[in-house]
Order: C-alpha cells, then sequence, then structure tokens
C-alpha cells in the first residue's frame, strides 16, 4: 500500500507533519501503509510556509501508483492551484486512489483538480467564504469532513485529527488507538484568549463552549 | 529576540515541527521571536525518525546567542547523549537563555547537557522509567511541566501544547490565543481503542477518564 503526501513551496509545516506523523506511526505500529512517501514535482529542495526546509523523497515522474493521497495547504496553493503539472498529477492519481485527503488550504488544490466539486469539504477558517465563492462545495464548519472517498479537514493542526479518523476508518479503532498512544496525542483542552467567539470562528469551535 | 530549535539524526518529525508551528505563528501574528532558527550540528541534511529529509537553517558555528532552545525527541536521542558537540553547544548556549525547553525524549539530552539535575520534569511514557532511574530528576506525569527556566514535555505531540502554555507564559495569554486561533489548535478530543487504561499511560492520560 502506498500513501503519498504531496509537497511544494510554501506548504506549510504542520499541514503535512502532523498527518505525516500519524502516517508513519500507523506503518510502524499497526501495519498501514508499507510506503509513505513525500512527494514533490522534483526532488529541488523546498522551503515551507514558515521557513522549514524539507526534501521530497520522490518525483512526481518517479512515484509510484498511490492508494491514498493528501494534500496540505499553505499559503503555496494560491500559486499551485494553477501549476498544471501538479494538478495533471493529483487528477491522474486520484483516479485510482481509494481516498483523497486535504488540509486547511489543500482543499483549493484539491477543487482545482477537478476532485472536490459537489462534496461536502472544509478548510481553514480565514478561507471558508473564498471556498463557499467557488459555489459548487458544500463547505461545512467542521474540524474534519468525509464525503465518499474525499476527505478535508480544518486548518493546520487539524490535519492530525483528520489523518487519526482516516485512519480509524480505514483499519479500525484499534489501530488507530496505538497511533494515537503511540504519538501521545492527548491534547490538552485549553483555549487560550477568547478566540473561540471570534467573528470568524467556525461553528466547530464556537460550539465548543467560552 | 533569537529562538533555536536543534536537530539531529533520527529526530521525531512532530516533536519539533509541533513547537516550530506555534513558534512562527507567534512570530508571525502576535510579535514573538524575530529570529527562529532550526539548528544543526552542521547544514548537512537531516533524516528524521520517519525518514523525513530537512535542512538546518544554520549550524552550531554560526549559531547566535540563544534567548529561548528548544531540544526534541526521537529516537537520535540515544546517540546524542554521547554527543560531546552537541552536549557542549547546549550547555553553553544554556548559560545565557531565558529557558530552556524540552519535548519527548529530548529530556535525555537536556539532562545529559546538565540541565534536568534536581528539576521536575517529564518525557514520553514510554521512557518514564529511563527518565527515573537517572535518579536526579524529579519524573512528574503530566502533559507538560515547568520548573523554573526549564520546561519539558510529555511524548511527540505534547510540544505543541508545551509551546502554547510557553508563549502564554512568556507573552500573555491573547498572544497565546492568536498563535492558537491562527493554527486551528482546538483539537478534537476522541479516544481510539482503550489506550487511557493501558499499563504503561501516564498519569494524566488515564485520570482523562475511559
Amino acid at each position: 500500500m502506498n500513501f503519498g503526501i504531496v509537497v511544494f513551496n510554501q506548504v506549510e509545516e504542520l499541514d503535512f507533519v502532523g498527518p505525516w506523523e500519524m502516517l508513519t506511526m500507523w506503518s510502524k505500529f499497526a501495519d498501514g501503509p508499507t510506503n509513505c512517501l513525500i512527494v514533490g514535482q522534483t526532488l529541488d529542495l523546498i522551503v515551507c510556509a514558515k521557513g522549514l526546509s524539507i526534501n521530497p523523497q520522490i518525483s512526481f515522474a518517479d512515484c509510484p501508483p498511490l492508494d491514498y493521497l493528501l494534500i496540505p495547504g499553505g499559503q503555496g496553493t494560491r500559486l499551485e492551484v494553477s501549476n498544471t503539472v501538479l494538478l495533471d498529477f493529483i487528477a491522474t492519481q486520484a483516479r485510482n486512489c481509494k481516498a483523497v485527503l486535504s488540509v486547511c488550504t489543500g482543499a483549493f488544490v484539491m477543487h482545482a483538480a477537478g476532485l472536490l466539486s459537489g462534496k461536502k469539504a472544509t478548510t481553514h477558517w480565514g478561507s471558508l467564504e473564498r471556498l463557499r465563492a467557488l459555489g459548487d462545495v458544500e463547505v461545512v464548519e467542521q474540524r474534519f469532513v468525509q464525503d465518499g472517498n474525499v476527505w478535508s479537514s480544518a486548518g493546520v493542526s487539524a490535519g492530525t485529527d483528520l489523518m487519526l479518523a482516516f485512519i480509524a476508518s480505514v483499519a479500525g479503532e484499534k489501530a488507530a488507538g496505538k497511533v494515537q498512544f503511540a504519538a501521545e496525542y492527548y491534547p490538552a483542552s485549553t483555549k487560550y484568549g477568547d478566540f473561540e467567539n471570534h467573528a470568524q470562528a467556525p461553528a466547530y469551535i464556537k460550539s465548543s463552549g467560552g
């Protein structure tokens, strides 16, 4: 089983490393995918949105057929929605994928690759209106959402929750539990400031109480 | 203000990228540190514990005096506790740091650099006994703990909670709230499987209820 995560310049760091950590824990401790791949258009180094420098493991040209594909977000998505090489790679791979997932503004790349029309989806709170404006996406204000074989999450850190829910769906609760325990993902529930009452806070944050 | 995160071969990905994301959001949105630095012994590429390849931004030799220093964990810490170049770098920098923080098994590196003797600290649940066996650390089973200018967190994902609490302490609740909102860090509380009742589950997970 091959699971690929696409990366590009100005990808947001936690958007892909959160899911990557869950994915590779799944592989290591709970019989998850054999090949977990960081896929770039080329092997050239990539500078992420906050300055972390990474090296893709495999290029689009050498990437094997993927069973699962995840598209992170970040400032770079503003350019990548017009990158026909990347969109073709995603659209072509997606034809044989069992599921495609996006994190944060990765939803816009998924849409540009033709995978989100008529689907329920979500994105970072700061881009919800922009996703609605596309006109053909049923935007929901949840931490993550599944619509058939298309999964999407809210911003940045939400990709970790998305990935655990995805693992539970594909491999069962116990596999997801092994991953969660290995990564010690029992996050604090502290809310700093009063941002759950911010005008732009999505419904799932508002309803979590002030 | 300079905030450095030390990286080394086989560093665990989320151990440093979780805090990195919070740190750089702090810098970008809430007047956090001017320089956020990924510091390596050299500029040679580093392969992380789960296979992600990264490039340090600055070497030990060129690193400016740091106000804050964070030491992530991972399989690589087993070797780094004997790496005198790295330990000297940490010990020397720490003399002028306002605070030093560790994530997961980074606590063992902090200890080897002479910073943890007589202090309260924590680490990944799988290494709590090993931390107790050092004999001179007051090990606590919390998500994270502060003892004076030394902070430490539980495993992997706990570094994100540590970093937000640290920001709240240094810059106030509102700054931490801006970071939390920007990173949309309102994690799900779902617990998969029954690992909160695992014999090795630390006290803070057990007490969170089954």
